[in-house]
């Protein structure tokens, strides 16, 4: 949902408004955002786990300048500027805020120092990916009882192949990682499934409700939300499966995005 | 394309018998493969630009062995074992071999150094995942004149924004690097497109032509590639949209995989 319709409420709110305010200040790490979208949390939860110092910057996907075009020609949030150069997509900037910002002072790190273990973690954060968030979209777009129940079915069989993997408290234990990270944003959000498609922590089984339980109580998850009654506007649009952004579109077109 | 259909050739043949032949003593990496396929040869190609020491062997995917089935439990080629423990998924293992094996006499590396570099090139090494090579698999599946036709359009129009990137020689510039490894095998089976489905790489424009000319040639490609006669068996099932590999499915379902 990098782009969402309009009348949406243009600025954060709740806790984290709180979070923006704190992060006006310039510094290396430019940090450009849309306080609604998924994609975004994404990294603004790994900012806020590594204690990088960082400027927010809200982008108004209808209002984007040409500064914002040359760092990231997409036109999509997130993006982050580093002294200068621009790099995008939610993932890559997670990884690159692991490769900039190896200092042990920003310890903990979001992905196991054992490289085996690593690419552990990053098959599991491409399932989150792959599998995951585009079921996740399926079941927010479908209409009809009879759509709308097979993408409940097959969002539930998505979530209970991951959590068999979970070894909690995390996914991969002890340490908080990328994996978490890349599949929270909706997981916080699943009020919205949990409301119009019937879905249900419990229903997944295998300890799912107690980790996104666990989630939500996260510091750097609770820092970075906002109010429900903001998203609900946006979160409208994609029920009734009227939504214009890339990813709405690609999902209504049966493709990945 | 990970599993193929009955009746293929059971080993590499060509220039990667060779390869082959030269990889069977024991190392701390094993490299479970398919000579025939695409995502394995990702793999391979690291390991031969890397000059990575590994031991080769080949797994028919009709009779996966237990110890196999250890490594990754999902029973696919690529994985690698090493020093014990399993792993799988092309990209995740290219990266795997970047993270294990630093030391400096492993120069080149497929990533460069500067993080936001880094960042760049997994841009571009997820848009070859996401984006080229399931047009390439819709075009070798599509099945009659139309809909062949959108599909072939559909796969220019990938390729296309991909060679507008190329900086020459290679992807990134003077250092042959993952992005060009993400592509390269489909690139050089493209005879396959060209003989069934009226692809041209000239056509693509851009300097494609020079470009995918220039990837046939490089060493690692070469050592890693086997006769065309062979690969033709295999293919046969896909042009008729009769492979029932995992991926084969996927696309017919008109999911990404």
């Amino acid at each position: 949902m990098a782009i969402p319709d309009e009348d949406f409420h243009p600025v954060a709110t709740g806790q984290a408004a709180k979070t923006v305010e704190a992060h006006q200040a310039p510094q290396d790490v430019v940090f450009y955002a849309g306080w609604f979208c998924p994609f975004v949390q994404r990294v603004w939860i790994t900012l806020e786990e590594r204690g990088i110092p960082y400027q927010y910057q809200e982008i108004n996907p209808y209002k984007r300048e040409a500064h914002f075009l040359e760092i990231n020609p997409k036109g999509l949030v997130p993006a982050i500027e580093h002294k200068g150069r621009g790099l995008y997509e939610s993932l890559v900037l997670c990884e690159f805020l692991e490769d900039a910002f190896p200092d042990p002072t920003n310890e903990p790190h979001l992905l196991p120092a054992d490289p085996i273990d690593r690419g552990h973690a990053r098959i599991w954060v491409d399932y989150a990916a792959k599998v995951v968030v585009p079921a996740h979209s399926r079941l927010i777009q479908a209409q009809g009882a009879e759509r709308q129940r097979a993408a409940l079915e097959e969002y539930y069989a998505a979530l209970r192949t991951f959590a068999a993997q979970i070894r909690g408290p995390w996914f991969l234990g002890e340490q908080f990682s990328l994996v978490d990270v890349a599949l929270a944003p909706w997981m916080v959000r699943d009020w919205v499934v949990a409301e119009h498609r019937g879905f249900s922590r419990a229903a997944v089984g295998n300890g799912w409700k107690e980790y996104v339980d666990r989630l939500e109580r996260r510091e750097s998850i609770v820092k970075t939300t906002s109010e429900r009654q903001h998203l609900e506007v946006i979160y409208g649009r994609y029920l009734r499966d009227e939504a214009q952004s890339e990813q709405a579109k690609a999902i209504r077109a049966g493709k990945t995005f």
